[in-house]
C-alpha cells in the first residue's frame, strides 16, 4: 500500500473548489432533499443528526409494536402467516401478561438457523437474497476496516479539527475525497475476490430441473398430433408424454365467478344454521335469506350449465401452439433443450419448463413473432417510462404545495399555518409524493414483465427486478446526481468522453442526500418491512367483515423484484460514495444489519417459496456489481482528473479494465451453470433416480402435473343429477380437446 | 413515393455552403488523393476520365495478357494450375497461330456453369462468395434503375444544366445530396428484402458436419484415459474412438529438413542418371556428385535416427490436453457438443471439429485460459494495429519525397526533372506506398489470428476475413473521411451525438476520391486477380531453377481473408455514397461485373477448396451490410439535418430502428443455423447412412482421419535395415503415447 503524502487541499470539498453543479441548471430535484441540503453542498450534522434520531425512534416504534402485536392470535395471519399455515402456531387464547411485553427473542429465533435449514425451508432464492445482504455487509465493513487503518497510518490530519466547533460544522471532514489510491485497489481486489468465493458458494447450491416446455409452432390438422408425432420420431426413447396449452381466460373468469357465488353461499349457509342473527356491516345481503340461498344456488347452477356447454363446444379456448412435453429422464429433456429441433429455429421453440406451481397460466403469446414483438413493445413502453417517471412526479409535487393543500383543506388551516407543521409539510410533502410514485414502480414494472411473453411467475419477477433495478439507478441516482431535466441527463450520456468529469463534479455534490436516503429510506423500509405495515393496516380494516379467523388468508412469497433491487441500490449507493463521504458506511452496515435480522424473520415466518429459480436471480446481482465497481473507477478518475493527480488517475486507468475482465471471465466460467446443466450432472441424477422404485408413481404424476388449475375438475353445485357427471373432467376437456384442435 | 418538390439549392453541393470541412485539422490524408481533390471539394471530369482511361487500359492489357499468356503451357501452373492438378489439361507440345492470339473464350467458359455445378466443384463458401458479388451487383443495378426513375419523373433539372461546360465544369451536377426520401426507403426495403432472399436460398445449401474436437481439461494420469473413461461414462452408446493432439513442432521441423534433404538427393540422383551435365545458375551444388549422393544418403539416415530416438523419448512432444472425439452418429456428436459436459464449464470445453484438411496443427494453446488470455492479447494487438496503422504510412510517405529520391538514385535524376515523370512520382507514390501496407495487411491479420487458439484454419481465416474489413473501414474509410489524427478520429466517435452531423459534413466532400478509389484500387486489383500478376513473376523467376515443369507447384485457395473485405468495402461506398454522387454506382457495378466473371473463371481455373465452413463467413456479410445501412442513415439523416429539411429528417429517424430491428430478427431467425445443425437434420442424415453399407469402412478410417501429418508414417532412407522397422508407425506412437502421458 503505497501513500501520496502531499495531495493538494485533503480537507476541501471537491465541489467547493468549482461553481456549483446545479446552477443554470433546471435542477428541479433539489428541493426534495432541501431539509440537508445547504447551498454549498455541504451537510449540517444537525440536520443528519434529526433525521437519524427521527428514523431512529420510527425503528424503536415499529420493533416494539411488532414484538407486541405479533404475539395476539388475532394478529398471526399477518405477522406469522407460514407458521400458521404449517399449523405450526395453533391459536392461543389464553392469556398472559407477556403477550403484551416488548420481547426480543424473535431477534434469537431469526439469527439462529444455520444457512442449510434456511435452505431447506425457504429455497435457494431465499439464500441467495440472504447472501446479497451478507455479501454486501461483509464488504462495506471490510472497506471500513481498510479505511480505519488508512486513517490511522496516515497519522494526524483528523486532529486538526476542532471538534467543539463540530457539529454546526460541515460533515465533509469525513468526506475525505483525496482517497489513497493503494487502499481503494485493494478494496477492489478484495471485493472481486469476495465476489468469486460468493459465486462458488452459490454455485454448489445448484439444484435440478425436472421439467421442459416445447413451443411448437406448426401449421398442422392438430397440434397434440403434431407434438405427439414429432417427438415420438425424434425422441422416441426418451419421450414420455405432453399437454397441450389452452386459452383459459374465458373459462377461468368464469370458475371465479363460480368460486364467489360458492362462497357466498357456503357463508350464508352457515350463518342460517346459527341461531344469532347478526347484522353485518360490510356486505348489506342478508335480508331475504331462504330466498337467496336458494338464489344463489339456481345461479351456481346455471354457471355450472354454462361451463359444460362450453366446455363441449369448445368454449375453453383453442389450444395454442404450445405444449408441456415431459420425458422419461432429465438428460432426455435437457437435449430437448439445448439441441436446435428444426431447420427453422423459430418453428420448434424449446424452453425449460418451471415448476407447476410457477406456472404463468394466462400465457401472453405462444408463437415466436408474438412474443418478439410483444417484448419489443414491453422495452419501449418500459424506456418511455423509466426516462419520463420525473415529469408527472414534478407535477404533482407542483399541485401539492402549501398553499393548494390550505385551499383543498381549509378545516386544516390553522394546524398548516405552524411554522413547525408548515416546515415537515414542506420538507417530507415532495419526499412523500415521490416515495408513493416510486412504491409504485414495482408492481407497474411486474405488470409490464407479464406481456413480455414468459411462462412463469419466477421469470416475471426476475425481469420485473431488473426492471426496477435499472429503474432505481436511473431516476434515484442519475436523477439525484445529474438533476437536471430528463434531455439533460441523456445528454450527458451522449458524450461518454465527459462522463467522468460530469460525475466528478455532481457526484461529491449529493453525498450529503445519498446518506441521509440511506437513514430515511433504507431504515424505515426495513422496519416497516419487519412490521408488515399495509398488510396490518389492510388486515385490521377487513376483520371485522370475516367470520372466521381462518376464514381466507394467504401466505405470500418474498417480493423479490421489489427487495432485491432496493438491496442491490444501497449497495450501490456504498461503493460509489464510499471513498467521498465514508460516513455512509455505518449507516449502511446498520442497514445491512437489520436487513439480515429481519429478512431471517420474515423467511421464516412469513414469506414462503412460491417457486425455485435456482439461483437465477444472482447474474442480475453480478451485474449491478459490475456496474457499480465502473461507476466508481469512472468517480475516481473524474475526482483525479479534475484535480491533476495525474498519477493517481493514471495508476486507476486499468482498474475498469480489469473489472471488465474480471466480468467477461465470469460470464464465461460462471454464467453457463446458470443458463444450462452439465451431463455429468444430469446423467448422474438419472442414474440414482434409475434405481428410485418410486419413479413408476412419479411418471405417473407427471401426466397431470401441468394442468390447468381451471381445467381441474371442480364442483360446487349441490344438484345430485349434476353430482354423477363430475364437471369438467380431464377425459371430458380431452374430448372438446380433439373437436377443438380440429376445428382450427 | 412521394416528392418533395422545392428543395433547397438542389444543385448546390452540401459542403460548399459549408465552411471546408479539413481547414484547420490536420489532413494529412489528403495528399493521397491530391490528383482529384479540388480545394472546395469537387471533383475535375478530366481528372477522373484521365483516371478511368488509364485504369482501363490497364485492364484491357491485362485482360489480352492473359488470354495469350494461359494458352502457353509453362504458365498453365499459374493460370490454371486447378485443371493441371485434376488432369484436365495435358500439356500440349504443339504449336499454332491461336495461341499467340487474344481470345474471348475464357468469358464464355467461366459464364457457362450454373450455380450447381460451381457449388460441387468449388464447395458452398465460393458460392457465397460469388452471391456476395451478385447481391452487391443487383442491389446497385436496381439503386440506379430506381434513380434513373426518379430524376425522369422529377422532370427537366437537369436541362438547366449547361453540357458544353460540363467537362471542365464540376461533376457535382450528378451528386444531387437532395436525395428524395421516398425513393430512399424503398431501396433500403429492397435491400432488406434482397438480403432476406439472399439468405434464405444461402441456407438451403448448408452442408452437415460430420466430426467433433474435445478439449478436455482435467489434471488426471493420462489424458488418453481420462478422455476414454468420461466419454465411455457419459456417451457409452455413441463414443466411438478418439485420439489425443500432440505438440509436434520440432517433428514436424525435423521432417521438414529430411523433406528438404530427400528432394534434393531425388534431384541429385535424376541428374546423374542423365548424360548431360547442366550448369545450374540458381544453385551452385553439383561438383563433387557422387560424394554429394552419399553425403545426403548419410545426412538421411542420422536425421531418421534421430527422429526414431527422439520418438522413443517421447521427443515428438508432452500430448497437449486436446483430443479429437469421434461419434459412432452424428447426433450423438452433435450432443456432445451442445451439452455442457462438467459442472465447470472451463474443463470439458467442446468445439466443432473441422475437416481433417482444415486442422491448423500448430496448436497455439489448450487450456481455457491459456486460449481466452492469447484471444485477449491479439484484440489487444489489432486494435493497436489499427488505431496506429496509419502513422508508419505517413512516416514511409514522408521519407519517400521527390528530393529524397533523387538522393537515393542519383541515375535518375534526369528521368525525374521531366514533369510529366515527377507528376507521375508525387502523385502515385504516396498511393503506392499506402497500397503496399494495405497489402501487407491480409497475411498480418492472418498472422495474428493464427495466434488466436483457432484450431482450424477456415476459423483463422474466418477471423482475419472479419479483422481486415473493420481494419479497411477504419483505416480507408474513417481514415480519409475524417482525415483527421488518430485521436481526432476517436474523439469523433466519443461524441455519438454529433457522428451525424460530423459525417454529414466530411462525407460527401471525400466523394470524388472514393469515385476514383473505385477505378484505380477495384478495376486494377480485379484485373491483377485475373493476371495472377504476383505467382505469374514468381513464376517466371523460379522457372530456371527448376528442372521438370511439374516440379512442384501447389494449387492455390480463394483467399476468403482478403478478397471478401474487399467485396464488402464496394458495396458499402456504393451504400454510403449513392445518394451523395450516383456517379459512383456504374463504376461499381463494373467493378461487381468484372469481378462475377472473373472470380468464376478463378474459381474454375485456379482456386481449389481447402476447407469448407459450410457459409460460414455469412454472418460477417450479413454485420457490415446492416453497418453499412446504418452508416448511410446516419450520413443522410446528418445532411438533412444540415439543411434544416426537417419533415426529410424526422421520415429517417425510423429507419435505422428498422435496420436494427430487422437485424435483431435475422439473428433469432438465420444466426442459430449457422450456429447448430438442427435434431431433424441431424437424425434424419444419420438415419439415411443407417443403411449405408460402406459405414463400416468409414468408421474404420475415422480412426486415423485425425492422425497429424507429422506422426504418419514416413520413409526416406533407402537403407535396408531401416526398411524393415517403418518409420513413426502408428503402434510405436501409441506406446510412446503412454509413455509421455504418465511423465507428465
Amino acid at each position: 500500500m503505497f501513500k501520496i503524502t502531499s495531495l493538494p487541499n485533503r480537507f476541501l470539498h471537491p465541489v467547493t473548489q468549482k461553481p456549483e453543479p446545479g446552477a443554470g441548471r433546471e435542477n428541479f430535484m433539489r428541493f426534495l432533499h432541501r431539509d440537508f441540503d445547504v447551498p454549498s453542498g455541504k451537510m449540517i450534522v444537525s440536520a443528519l443528526l434529526t433525521s437519524v434520531g427521527i428514523n431512529f425512534g420510527l425503528c424503536i416504534l415499529f420493533f416494539t409494536l411488532y414484538s407486541v402485536l405479533r404475539k395476539q392470535p388475532g394478529n398471526y395471519d399477518v405477522f406469522i402467516p407460514r407458521l400458521l399455515a404449517d399449523g405450526m402456531s395453533h391459536q392461543r387464547t389464553g392469556f398472559n401478561l407477556e403477550r403484551l411485553l416488548p420481547t426480543p427473542g424473535w431477534v434469537r429465533r431469526a439469527w439462529k438457523p444455520s444457512e442449510e435449514e434456511l435452505l431447506a425451508s425457504s429455497g435457494l432464492d431465499a439464500v441467495v437474497f440472504m447472501r446479497i445482504v451478507i455479501f454486501w455487509f461483509a464488504s462495506f465493513e471490510s472497506i471500513l476496516w481498510c479505511w480505519d487503518y488508512w486513517v490511522n497510518c496516515s497519522g494526524n490530519q483528523l486532529e486538526n479539527v476542532d471538534f467543539a466547533n463540530l457539529t454546526n460544522d460541515s460533515l465533509d471532514v469525513f468526506s475525505i475525497s483525496n482517497v489513497n489510491n493503494g487502499s481503494k485497489r485493494n478494496m477492489d481486489i478484495y471485493l472481486q475476490r469476495e465476489l468469486l468465493i460468493f459465486i462458488r458458494q452459490n454455485l454448489s447450491h445448484i439444484n435440478l430441473p425436472f421439467w421442459f416446455i416445447v413451443v411448437p409452432v406448426s401449421a398442422g390438422i392438430s397440434v397434440s398430433d403434431t407434438v405427439e408425432s414429432f417427438f415420438t420420431e425424434f425422441h422416441p426413447s426418451t419421450y414420455l408424454s405432453h399437454m397441450v396449452i389452452r386459452r383459459t381466460n374465458k373459462l377461468q373468469n368464469l370458475i371465479n365467478d363460480m368460486k364467489k357465488q360458492y362462497e357466498r353461499l357456503i357463508r350464508l349457509r352457515t350463518e342460517s344454521n346459527q341461531p344469532k342473527f347478526e347484522h353485518d356491516g360490510c356486505c348489506g345481503l342478508f335480508r331475504h335469506k331462504v330466498n337467496l340461498v336458494d338464489q344463489y344456488e339456481k345461479k351456481l347452477e346455471d354457471l355450472e350449465e354454462n361451463l359444460r356447454l362450453g366446455a363441449i363446444r369448445g368454449f375453453i379456448g383453442r389450444g395454442i401452439r404450445a405444449a408441456f412435453v415431459s420425458f422419461k429422464s432429465r438428460y432426455g429433456a435437457a437435449i430437448a433443450l439445448h439441441m436446435q429441433q428444426s431447420n427453422n429455429p423459430t418453428q420448434w421453440v424449446t424452453e425449460q419448463a418451471p415448476e407447476p406451481r410457477d406456472v404463468y397460466w394466462p400465457f401472453f403469446s405462444s408463437t415466436f413473432m408474438g412474443r418478439w414483438i410483444s417484448k419489443l413493445v414491453v422495452i419501449f413502453a418500459y424506456f418511455d417510462l423509466t426516462v419520463l417517471f420525473l415529469i408527472p412526479v414534478v407535477f404533482v409535487q407542483g399541485l401539492a404545495n402549501l398553499a393548494q393543500l390550505e385551499v383543498w383543506f381549509p378545516a386544516l388551516e390553522s394546524i398548516l399555518s405552524l411554522s413547525f407543521v408548515s416546515e415537515i409539510v414542506t420538507g417530507y410533502l415532495p419526499s412523500l409524493i415521490l416515495l408513493i410514485f416510486i412504491r409504485l414502480v414495482p408492481p407497474v414494472m411486474r405488470f409490464l414483465s407479464t406481456f413480455q411473453g414468459y411462462i412463469c411467475t419466477s421469470e416475471i419477477e426476475k425481469s420485473a427486478c431488473e426492471k426496477v433495478l435499472w429503474f432505481t439507478i436511473w431516476n434515484v441516482f442519475f436523477g439525484n446526481v445529474l438533476s437536471g431535466s430528463v434531455l439533460n441527463q441523456i445528454s450527458v450520456l451522449l458524450e461518454p468522453k465527459n462522463i467522468p468529469a460530469t460525475l466528478a463534479v455532481t457526484v461529491p455534490a449529493q453525498a450529503s442526500f445519498f446518506i441521509a436516503y440511506v437513514v430515511t429510506s433504507g431504515w424505515t423500509s426495513i422496519s416497516t418491512e419487519l412490521f408488515r405495515l399495509i398488510p396490518f393496516i389492510w388486515s385490521l380494516m377487513r376483520k371485522p367483515c370475516l367470520k372466521s379467523p381462518d376464514d381466507e388468508f394467504e401466505v405470500p412469497g418474498l417480493p423479490y423484484h421489489k427487495d432485491i433491487p432496493r438491496l442491490l441500490f444501497f449497495g450501490l449507493l456504498g461503493i460509489t460514495y464510499f471513498f467521498l463521504a465514508p460516513l455512509i458506511l455505518p449507516f449502511l452496515l446498520i442497514y445491512f444489519c437489520l436487513a439480515y435480522i429481519i429478512y431471517r424473520n420474515q423467511l421464516i415466518n412469513v414469506y414462503e417459496p412460491k417457486y425455485e429459480t435456482a439461483g437465477q436471480f444472482w447474474p442480475t446481482v453480478h451485474n449491478s456489481m459490475i456496474f457499480s465497481l465502473l461507476l466508481m473507477h469512472a468517480i475516481a478518475l473524474g475526482i483525479f482528473t479534475l484535480k491533476k493527480v495525474s498519477l493517481a488517475s493514471t495508476l486507476l486507468v486499468p482498474l475498469p479494465i480489469l473489472t471488465l475482465l474480471f466480468n467477461a471471465y465470469c460470464r464465461k466460467r460462471f454464467l453457463p451453470i446458470f443458463v444450462a446443466y452439465s451431463t455429468e450432472a444430469l446423467l448422474n441424477k438419472d442414474r440414482e433416480d434409475h434405481n428410485d422404485p418410486t419413479m413408476a408413481e412419479f411418471f405417473n404424476q407427471m401426466a397431470t402435473a401441468y394442468q390447468d388449475p381451471a381445467l381441474l375438475p371442480i364442483q360446487f353445485s349441490t344438484n345430485s343429477d349434476s353430482h354423477s357427471a363430475p364437471l369438467l373432467a380431464s377425459a371430458e376437456i380431452r374430448d372438446s380437446e380433439r373437436i377443438s384442435d380440429q376445428s382450427q
